[in-house]
């Protein structure tokens, strides 16, 4: 009992349970787990003498869950805008990457992108990028949750020579960290166009052996999906349907081009998608048919991408746009209302990364990753729906107060820990190093 | 000279003339203009003992001009989410208007919108909804600048009873008003399908005689479209162009549904565009064609809408969205690059408002409303491009200072004048009251 405290805010959206919105609720913390969801007035009798956070005007949400970044990427945040993704790719970002990737730039780069998100409020970000041992350590050092991606890609990098050297080290990382906690792992195979149908099939095998979520950009664009049915004679999702990794372990990122069969073939086998609207906005991919999508019965989660393509990884700001740009591409202004958008940040997030029984709603048992939004300020004055004030009102700016694992990660706006405190300082003073190395003024 | 003082921020992006982007510039502020803009060492050599504000890390702009809003609606924000905007206006925002709108709820709402249109950079905003003299008053309790919109609407209000009466009221008030440096006017028929011919021609004429902009919504939906084809025999557009009222004068807000013809025909004329991608993807009204517009030389602002249909008054925030949408929608990465959606949120809407020989650029000679961003957090470090970083990853939470007429009104992100701060705390204590008459729990 000595670790346990209550969280007391105006309004709880517990996501999952009935109904979407408790007043007057507490919530117990015990540990890493949450105790109780009681009427405050229960909590504060069933505990007696138990410290009390009270969080007047405050909504608490269970924490937001990025399905989709790339975090070393933040020290190339700008380095080619206004370009399409292929021009984007070849001129600006391989060539920096080939000048810069080691596990120092992940570690940096990882640590800014881990800043950003917990100050707006992210617990929990789903990662895909080399080094993966190097962004594990700038995340623990913020207290945040990672799925990291077990990076596997067809072409020599400072990481690893061969994609068989690439699942080796992904493997044996995850036996080094896999008791750490606040980690969990996917198998990150780049793109059906970067991997082989040999390395894949074997991703399939190991993601149904180790139950592990599979990670992969999937129809971006449509220039990969024509150049698929050249070089294979069939669409990229028919191909991995064939090498056996459409299941529920598939975390589709992007799927910006899906036609109605495919749209279904993904809900039938309970596959999810992470839908990054901002990126596919900025590289000119198109507009990924999500109406079409919730219809199916998809699940879908939102990730905010790298920062090279975003340029902010900022989930509220993402999620914003997803649900207004559901409306405006299908013209049905009731699709994707707010309270089904916080599910797809937090629970339905969680289901794709095989997580959901430990986090994304606020239930007893669950481990507590919260988020508090203080929803006082003029700007979302007065509250008609706090839900909806959240998803289409509020920024991260107004995110006060963050745990991850019932540790108090963020306070009054300010990360929580003087030791991290001092690291970020010294990588923002690191970072017109990098600026000049990748070779840009 | 003892109102004399200079800004020296890292970076200027003076906005219309070249280039681009000054380094190691400074600013040199008389009174309400701008004297001088100069390599900070000429400056300070040519003005000796001028006081000067340093600004290590930050972008200054132009102040940004919201070319589309209804300010007091900020008391309705989240009345009607996710609602389609028939039943949104029919079930929700009329009904409550008709119980709240009087002129102490305008006051008010104005109050709450200015407070947080200011604290995010805009230094104008072209306002148009009932009882505009309050509208004034808020904003002037702020040191903002307005383009007040004499509104004219077909049907009965507590501010007005008809189309006559509401154009009376509006020039009475431009006539007592006039002299406020601060203020200017649009007439402000509200859209063609809630004002008849014969108003709209006695607005024509008068726009023609007193040089004012004509304030209106603009075939913001496929409905409103066919009505008028239905009842007219013709587009919204050309009735409007029979009417006179196509000209340099015209700002079409909205503009969702133009063909190429009509877009040819709005540019040729010297015609503006207020472009509201929020408002438009929520209510479903569909994606504007900017990156035709464009394209045709049409000159296209950006507007928050107000916030009940937004619902965020955030005009970086809606400049973002309006760039990356214009690209994902036209397939086209290139389009609307970060400096000419700088410059459609500054230069090219003062032209919009004919306030272009005043404000919209950093220039000497022009009036001092300028805003500086402080790109120096670790979710903006490092720095590739400032004017990129601004559009694309800054956020209004990162805007510092701001200048209106030369008058320093946010200063290190808080508003200057302990007037103003309590002016807002009542209001926002009172916005509870205007909820419970809103009709909502």
């Amino acid at each position: 009992m000595s670790e346990a405290f209550l969280i007391a805010p105006t309004w709880i959206a517990p996501v999952g349970p009935r109904p979407d919105l408790l007043r007057h609720h507490a919530v117990v913390v015990e540990g890493a787990r949450i105790a109780a969801v009681l009427p405050r007035q229960q909590a504060l009798d069933a505990y007696p003498g138990i410290p009390e956070i009270e969080l007047e005007g405050h909504l608490l949400t269970p924490g937001f869950i990025n399905l989709h970044t790339h975090a070393a990427m933040s020290l190339l945040r700008g380095i080619g805008d206004d370009l399409p993704l292929a021009r984007w790719l070849e001129e600006r970002i391989w060539p920096a990457e080939a000048r810069l990737a080691g596990a120092d730039f992940v570690a940096d780069g990882a640590l800014l992108a881990a800043t950003e998100m917990l100050s707006g409020g992210i617990t929990t970000f789903n990662d895909m990028y080399f080094f993966p041992e190097a962004t594990a350590a700038s995340a623990r050092l913020l207290g945040m949750r990672v799925a990291l991606g077990l990076i596997v890609i067809g072409f020599p990098t400072a990481y690893a020579s061969s994609a068989a050297e690439y699942l080796r080290k992904g493997l044996d990382l995850r036996d080094q960290l896999g008791e750490d906690p606040l980690l969990s792992f996917c198998l990150a195979p780049h793109a059906p166009y970067t991997v082989e149908d040999e390395h894949l099939r074997r991703i399939a095998i190991l993601a149904d052996e180790l139950d592990l979520p599979v990670h992969i950009h999937l129809h971006e664009t449509a220039g990969e999906i024509e150049r698929s049915l050249a070089q294979y004679g069939m669409r990229p999702l028919e191909r991995l349907d064939r090498l056996g990794l459409v299941t529920p372990h598939l975390i589709g990122v992007h799927a910006v081009h899906l036609n109605d069969a495919e749209i279904g073939l993904l809900a039938d086998r309970g596959a999810s998608i992470a839908h990054c609207p901002h990126s596919n906005l900025k590289l000119a991919s198109g507009i990924a048919p999500v109406a079409r999508m919730l219809e199916a019965g998809l699940n879908v989660g939102i990730g905010t991408d790298g920062s090279a393509s975003n340029n902010r990884l900022d989930l509220l700001s993402e999620a914003r746009t997803a649900a207004l740009l559901a409306k405006g591409s299908s013209l049905r202004a009731e699709v994707w209302p707010a309270p089904a958008v916080l599910k797809a940040m937090t629970l339905d997030a969680a289901r794709a990364l095989g997580l959901d029984d430990r986090i994304g709603s606020i239930e007893a048992g669950k481990e507590a990753d919260l988020v508090a939004i203080d929803l006082s300020a003029p700007e979302l004055s007065p509250v008609y729906d706090p839900i909806s004030q959240l998803i289409y009102a509020a920024g991260r700016e107004h995110v006060a107060e963050v745990w991850i694992a019932g540790s108090h990660v963020v306070q009054k706006r300010q990360l929580g820990s003087s030791f991290a405190l001092k690291a970020i300082r010294e990588v923002v003073a690191r970072t017109a190093l990098w600026q000049n190395r990748a070779g840009n003024a």
